[in-house]
């Protein structure tokens, strides 16, 4: 079990509780949160990793690193063996369309998937008034799925629900990534020596309008599940590319 | 213009030579090293931006941060209006395979995929004696095709050359994202006070065999050139999953 959000989020601790009631966890996150951190790793400096406790309890490994380095943490040094799931959240904050390239908790997933281990990513959409309940439930029930069925080699979920109640919940839809972007801007301050520093900020903007799409899904009030690999080639434009007879020059 | 090993690295300046022969160039990179920082972008603190100067000449805009927020930097507040290209590298090292998941160069080059304007990101495939040469006169001769061609929305180029002096280099191959990733482990050590610290250390592993794969083609002395948008969908499995029958419970 990994996240973004780090070690001490409400986020993993709900979904620890979901899934240590279908098997035997191991929790291994970051000892910050490492939002935005996507799939950076750490190189050319060394990883700390020390046992943490919740409610005086054992609760997992924090990381002095990225998701990412939690993921190969724990397969390197931490687990004997690779474990049957990797599981990553519940983010604060949707994971859809472009965020899915920007998110760590996404990261982990993938670098899961990479290692050969079925994993699935949950967020939660919303930065305020997170209630982690539904989520837990639905990844319980997600996670004893995929365990059953098994995912391709070097596939992942991505799971993005909306934050209500589950009354309120009008169901669950398969999607793909969307093409919803970020609409961005940089704020220009001053600071107390008049030197300018700039902060950058921005809104998602819906750009879909079909529940094929992840965001869109979620912003309508369903679950999406999204499966997704790491393999980035545009296999429709190779043919075209290889018309433009690129030889040494 | 960008790339991850940092705007006072070599290939940079190689690399900004060579476009200023083919047009007006704006160089905004890293002011320090983000090696595998990936995609990550920096939240929750503001960025700078300071001129650089190289050989007394102004050179570019260093920020500090990574890649990705060297690009937003460069849309949202150095460039008056989008550049025709955006071009990152040449980076020390390849980026094909599994490392295109890590690197800041191509995640530059997404970056500006994203924002619509049209990418390439270049690699040399060596972390020692490197020879950018060549690389900076295909990159020249790339960018003009590029220019005069486009590439569908969406779309970049990952290039990957062989650190070989141009008569050894066998020829250009468009491929795909090849099947290569890391063996990993980790290096245990103990500090001054005995307490643990962990190195992850390891090699990207040849798993291709063929010269449509990006890490398999530069290892056999040819340029590889590679189509990569950034949607991450596994259509292919959409099908399989939604006979799931996920359902609220």
């Amino acid at each position: 079990m990994c996240n973004d959000d780090g070690i001490d989020a409400e986020g993993i601790e709900f979904l620890a509780k979901a899934m240590a009631q279908i098997g035997e966890i191991t929790v291994v996150a970051p000892n910050s949160p490492q939002s935005g951190m996507s799939h950076a790793m750490t190189l050319g400096k060394p990883l700390r990793i020390t046992k943490w406790y919740k409610h005086k309890k054992f609760f997992g490994y924090a990381v002095s690193g990225t998701p990412v380095d939690c993921v190969k943490a724990a397969m390197a040094q931490i687990l004997p063996e690779p474990p049957d799931l990797i599981v990553s959240g519940v983010n604060y904050g949707s994971n859809t369309a472009i965020n899915i390239l920007y998110s760590g908790t996404v990261a982990a997933a993938l670098e899961g998937a990479i290692a050969g281990v079925p994993a699935i990513a949950f967020s939660l959409c919303t930065y305020a008034n997170a209630d982690f309940s539904y989520s837990a439930k639905f990844a319980k029930h997600l996670a004893q799925k995929v365990l059953k069925e098994g995912l391709p080699t070097g596939t992942l979920l991505t799971v993005n629900l909306p934050n209500l109640p589950e009354e309120k919940i009008k169901g669950v839809v398969v999607t793909k990534q969307g093409n919803s972007k970020w609409k961005e801007e940089m704020l220009e301050r001053n600071d107390a020596y008049g030197q300018p520093y700039y902060w950058l900020r921005g809104e998602l903007v819906l750009q879909d309008d079909s529940l094929d799409d992840d965001e869109y899904a979620v912003r309508h009030g369903y679950v999406s599940v999204t499966p997704l690999s790491f393999n980035l080639t545009n296999h429709s434009f190779i043919d075209t590319i290889r018309t433009w007879n690129l030889k040494k020059r």
